[in-house]
This record gives structure tokens, C-alpha cells and sequence, in this order.
């Protein structure tokens, strides 16, 4: 019996936040073309760019910060994705896979917030990005427990 | 029921533009090589291949330009991926799934032409890339509104 | 019938190699932290951070070592994932699933080795980054002549 159908309130559950997470993904670059144009003079990366908007090539730091939160939630995020899809393949309880995508989505936006919104010093980042890791690291246990003789 | 199935027409679709996606996104790397071996005095990154080839390290305007198309297909392909896969288990109607998955696909086409192939004035990366941003924040709206009460 | 289900030992095998190689990848941020204590005058990229550990913020070859071989996992480990997920779906027979996903993730760890922890001539990365693209684009060609039809 299948576990990846809407039926299934774990599956269900993922797909809600899945969607959220992807939503969170794809507007990191609004801010960093936010933080372009706020920077106009000196931040854009492509001379077709600088040009349509009278600015200039040249890397920023409060650019780059952004670019790098973005970077960051395709490290974090899209294994995230991945791992949480084969972890209701497990047949997790309800409670217990609610719980982690809570915990892993919270941990993101945090984490977006205290790095690239409003800076916040260490460690609220590093707090904010293991939050995340051991959320990813308990269902890569679980599913490597689960199918350890698919080796 | 599950809609994960090779007899459902929508999951058919997905599987056959993910593999079309999924190859694009891998084929970046041999651009990014041609260009680098195109520029070869002037655009390694590591010693050891500078080294093989007779080239040297430096960054070059050329080569960054396709890595950063690269980079923009990882933020926004990868995503969309598993935001289609969702979206295929809210079961939609194969009409729209379809137009969704090849308006994505165009726009990505579309999006490395003129920004890392051909170089086009703006606004038609932006197009290409916006033309993305809607499919994938159509298909969120569509899982959000169809597993709220998973929340 | 869905093949997605823990009792297929194709999609078994899928759920394993899947855990094991998104752990390599969330793993390689501790292995850039790693580098960046290790560096510590001279490689943080953030002033909080190197505030925190009394270091300087600027790039560093070893670190960006480390950092390239964590780009280069996300741009072939992701498409792989979902690639792969998806040639689960055409059935196929469980040894020729099994020695693509055993090829896959032996050339990925190969990758991050000869690239990352001991450095090595080329054409060692190139053998283990072509062995991994090899995987995918077979799997892509199956995916495809299967759901031709979907088009």
C-alpha cells in the first residue's frame, strides 16, 4: 500500500511544508534583486543589468550576504526536500514527522531572518542552522535503519 | 489511490520533463567546461587543472556568466522538481499540469539562451525567468490551498 | 500499482543510497567549518563570525576548495536524487537500479576525496565526476524512451 497519497495525513503534512520551504527558496532572489536595486550604485553582477539600470558592476557586501542565506537554504533545504520525502516512505508516526518539519522549517526562516534581514550576532545563526542539521540527520537515521538490507 | 503511478498521464508528464530539466541542469557543467577550455590562459579554478591543461587560474567574465546561469538553475529548477511532484498528488487536471511543466521548461530554455549562449539585452532574461517564478508560485498556491488543513 | 512503497526493492535500494548521499552533502558544511577553524586568520566570510573567533574575513584557496566541491555535490547529487526517483517509477530490474545507485554515490565520495580532503592530480576528479554523470544520463535515457509518449 502506497504511503504517497493525500490520504495520508504524514504525506500531507510534508506536502504542506515542502511547499512552504520551496515558496521560502525561490523568494530569496526577490531579496537579493531588492538588495541590488537598493544598492544600485555598485551591485549588479551582468553588464546588461548595470546598464538597463544606470548601475554599476561591482560586488556588495550586504549583496553577497543575501546571495550567501540563498545559498545556504540550497544546501540545507533541497536535501531537506529529498530526505523528508523518503522518511514518510518509513511509515513515521503523525506526531513525530510533524514535529521535525516544524522544527526544520522554523529553523530556516530563523535563520534567513537572523542572517540576511536583520543581522544578529553569533550564535543565533549557528543555533538556526543545527536546528535544521540534526531535524535532516534523525530521518537520515531512520531511513537507513529502515532499509538497512537494501544495501 | 496513488497518483505516483506510470498509468497516471499527469506523473508520466512530470517524469518526462524532470528528465528533460534534469538533463539541462547537468549539461551546464560541460558549458561551463567549453568556456573555460575556449578562454584556456585565463579561466581554472584549482592548480591541478591549470596545470593539465597549460592554463592559468583567474576568473573570466565568460566563464563566471555561465556559472552563474548554472547557479540560477539550482535555485530554481531544483525547486521546481519537487514543488511538480507535490503538485502532481493534489491530482490536477493533465491540461493544466502540462501547460505548467512546459511553460517552465520553455522559460529555463529560454533563460540560459539569452544569458549564458546568446547574450540579450534586458528585459529577456527577466522574462525567461519570471515566466518560471509564475509556474512554480501557481503549483505552491495549488498545494497550500489543497493540504491547509495539514498545516 | 505503485512501485513507491517499501515492499519494492528497487524503491528500497532508492531510499538508502538517497539517506547516505544527502548525509554527504549536508556533511560537507561541517567540512567547510572545518577548513575555516583550521584557517582561522585568514577565512571567514561573515564579520560576526570572524568577530566571534577572533579571525579576518577573506577568501582562502582552501577553503574555497571545500566550497567548490560543496557546489559541485548540489549541482550533481540534487538532479540525482529526483532523477532517480523517477526511474524508479519505469520499473526497472532491481541490479541494474542497484549498480547505477552504487556507481553514483562510490563516484560522488570518490569526487569529494581526490577534490576536497587529499588532494589529487588530475584525471582523478574527472574519472569520478564522469562516472557519476554517466549514471544520470543513462537513467535520463530511460526515464525518457520510457515516457515518450507524455510529451
Amino acid at each position: 500500500m502506497s504511503l504517497y497519497t493525500s490520504d495520508n495525513p504524514v504525506f500531507a503534512s510534508f506536502s504542506f511544508y515542502a511547499a512552504l520551504l520551496g515558496a521560502k527558496t525561490l523568494l530569496m532572489a526577490l531579496l537579493t534583486a531588492r538588495q541590488r536595486f537598493r544598492k544600485m550604485v555598485s551591485a549588479f553582477a551582468n553588464p546588461e543589468d548595470a546598464k538597463m539600470n544606470k548601475g554599476k558592476i561591482k560586488t556588495d557586501d550586504d549583496v553577497e550576504r543575501v546571495r550567501r542565506a540563498h545559498l545556504n537554504d540550497l544546501e540545507n533545504i533541497l536535501p531537506f526536500l529529498i530526505i523528508a520525502f523518503v522518511y514518510v516512505g518509513t511509515g513515521p508516526s503523525l506526531g513525530c514527522a510533524k514535529f521535525l518539519f516544524r522544527l526544520f522549517t522554523a529553523a530556516r526562516f530563523m535563520h534567513t531572518l537572523v542572517y540576511a534581514v536583520f543581522v544578529i550576532p553569533q550564535p543565533a545563526r549557528a543555533f538556526a542552522f543545527f536546528g535544521g542539521i540534526i531535524a535532516n540527520l534523525y530521518m537520515i537515521y531512520a531511513i537507513v535503519t529502515s532499509y538497512a538490507l537494501a544495501f
